[in-house]
């Protein structure tokens, strides 16, 4: 063969090698856990849809990323999230799901983004909603945030809390101010106060048209801060008698006084009046999660409560919470910075080192019985020296290696060595199954 | 919103109802914790590839089945198997790997089918494969049906029996008949011999022009079966002169014997001197795996070594040993026969349901507490009477249910209701973990 092709990977997708694979994946069955303890059932819709159901909501922007082709006489378009396809899923099914419908799904999603740092065109979502038929209880809205206490908390990367606003709160306020037709406009400014500032915040606003008093009463309403019970206080005292704000105040306190029940800390849970999220079709409860000491990694988990998850498909309008985890770009942003911890990449725990073929029958069943016991074991067939055969349990940064030569095998023996320590003893496979099962 | 698109579900793709999704997800994890438990490493290759790298050896048929498009200015392909992309991974991080490189990957591919009972457009591929920098042992070929034996032992879908070859036998033996230039045609023909039977062979063979005397040779070689110990004698027996011949039947005799060595009882590895196995790369030991039960299924898990990875990509030829399990069509076929087990179609051990919300702190407490120590548990939190909430729990088959009214709360217990024997207790959250926790 004489033209050989460069072996390249497409940018803007993530590829690791095994030990960040390991790590990786140590976070993706985390997440799982923590989401099916609390009872979300798992779904995997296929990543490949027909365009005219994937797209029957999309448009714009969004419609501009995706990756669309026809093959035959097939429209396909590969999935750019996760909840369209679980509102097709839905749609779908609705006979046979038991409702309120908990399902989480950990997969691919796929944007033809041009490539840049942090943008990803291949990336896993990792996301948990709650379906109702009709109405959803707001317990379920501080159930998110109990699952993001225990996702964060378990996987250890700090401090972290979990920010949560109401739309009927903004969405009620600014209709006080008589700004109703303008929401859209001003909450996609505020959502840039962090990045612009104040001044620039209240300039964008005066471009819409607010009125100076009215930008007045917006930024000392966003400018409201402090503990939970002081935010609400502080809402109450602002004697706003707009319906939809009362509501949303109302809402507020409920899902925070069910958080606290659910167990999350003070410190990890705060209102935050300058959350609205982007998309439309948030319409309560919304929730940002950031790690206290990584705040230039933006939101690690967000989402919020919509009401009208399956309206492109049916006639039911059906309400859902729910929130996602972009994983892919979390480890990505967390292994760049050197956040993520490596104390272990291996899967393995013990490497079996025949010194040559004569006792391979010992070596292969007690490894098998290492094997039974739930421990991982490799076993290295090589016919090489005995430097490559260490060397190679040390490049995998396999913690134990098994040593089996005539000595050892005359006496039903291995040589346990740990890899770490240098430390070796003599013991038989039940010896070392009683030392390495935790 | 007038005009509702039908919510349908791209033929060709698997999507399954929770209960469904849960036993394929059960078959997923013990796929892997076995590939695992033999020191295999993860690997999750991107799913896009630039359309030149993933098809610099594709031609033919597969080509025509790979989903491709340019997005922009740049040309992308679906994979299309997971042997292609790890070529290019282990062509690519060469320098960052630790050989022999053992990986798992189990990932949907993707092929643009004709839809067809059985053809899957997307589906998941469980592939194990062991790259050597040089030359492999023979131990390794026989860590393949090591690795087979574990996984169908565990999946418990009855007695299997892993079939072995290897292609040096029948290229030794077909080039004694001085047929070398035909190997591949009469490989194809042989290949057929369960479907269509001797006598069509022969007449196929002929038309291959092969002589009688050769066809009677080929068919008195195919019939060698009998106990491995037989095969292998009558293999001897043939006095085949042929040196490939010899070092085929010496390495199959080898392979065979470390198998014993790693635990396969004898009725679950047979010589087959039909599997050739199609791909054209396969160039040793063959393997394909049939469930007894259930003959109609095809091989359920084949593969075979290989001198060649990275030749497209590199000028170091790096041979490998690889299976692949192909999941999707797998689980399909024992669904729709209704083989594999659903006794738990629950992931949530426990379902809490507060008779109302005067006890919520401590239903969520106690819930919390319970999930501490392991147990998957869901909360009940809509507002309904006890027949809506017990048909939630039932129709969702969830075993437990924890009733919490004014009497349980005020002695601090719970009532733990078993939902198949439909007995119940009082207790405490610790005494129902002492119970439920395995």
């Amino acid at each position: 063969m004489a033209e050989k092709t460069e072996p390249r990977v497409l940018q803007g997708t993530m590829e690791l090698l095994p030990p960040d694979q390991i790590l990786f994946n140590r976070m993706y069955d985390t997440i799982r856990a923590v989401y099916e303890s609390f009872g979300f059932l798992p779904l995997d819709t296929p990543v490949l849809e027909y365009s005219n159901v994937l797209l029957a909501k999309a448009g714009g922007e969004t419609e501009k990323q995706i990756y669309r082709f026809v093959k035959g006489d097939t429209d396909l378009s590969m999935r750019f999230d996760l909840t369209v396809p679980l509102a097709r899923y839905v749609a779908l099914h609705k006979a046979d799901l038991v409702f309120p419908f908990k399902r989480y799904q950990m997969s691919k999603v796929y944007r033809g983004e041009r490539p840049q740092k942090g943008r990803f065109r291949e990336f896993y979502q990792c996301d948990i909603d709650i379906i109702g038929q009709d109405a959803l209880d707001l317990m379920y809205d501080a159930e998110m945030p109990a699952v993001i206490y225990n996702v964060f908390t378990k996987l250890a990367f700090g401090d972290f809390v979990i920010r949560i606003n109401n739309r009927k709160v903004l969405n009620g306020f600014f209709a006080s101010l008589g700004l109703a037709d303008k929401i859209a406009d001003i909450l996609r400014t505020i959502d840039k106060l962090e990045k612009i500032g104040e001044a620039k915040v209240a300039a964008e606003l005066a471009e819409f048209g607010v009125s100076a008093a009215a930008t007045e009463k917006i930024l000392a309403f966003i400018g409201i801060t402090g503990k939970n019970a002081d935010v609400l206080s502080a809402l109450d005292a602002l004697d706003c008698a707009d319906e939809t704000f009362c509501e949303g105040v109302s809402e507020l306190r409920k899902v925070v006084e069910y958080a606290y029940l659910y167990g999350i800390p003070e410190k990890n849970i705060a209102i935050d009046l300058t959350i609205a999220r982007g998309l439309d079709y948030y319409t309560g409860t919304v929730y940002e999660t950031k790690l206290v000491d990584y705040p230039t990694l933006g939101s690690v988990c967000s989402g919020g409560r919509y009401d009208n998850l399956t309206g492109y498909y049916t006639e039911d309008a059906m309400p859902g919470i729910g929130i996602s985890i972009g994983l892919t770009r979390l480890f990505s942003q967390l292994r760049s910075e050197n956040i993520v911890s490596d104390e272990r990449k291996s899967l393995t725990d013990v490497l079996f080192i025949p010194m040559d073929k004569n006792h391979i029958d010992f070596v292969l069943s007690s490894a098998a019985k290492l094997r039974a016991a739930g421990l991982n074991v490799d076993v290295y067939c090589l016919d090489k020296g005995m430097k490559p055969k260490m060397k190679f349990a040390n490049r995998s940064g396999i913690p134990y290696v098994a040593l089996v030569g005539d000595d050892e095998a005359g006496a039903g023996k291995i040589m346990l060595k740990d890899m770490q320590s240098g430390e070796q003893a003599l013991c038989t496979a039940e010896e070392a199954i009683a030392k390495l099962v935790k």
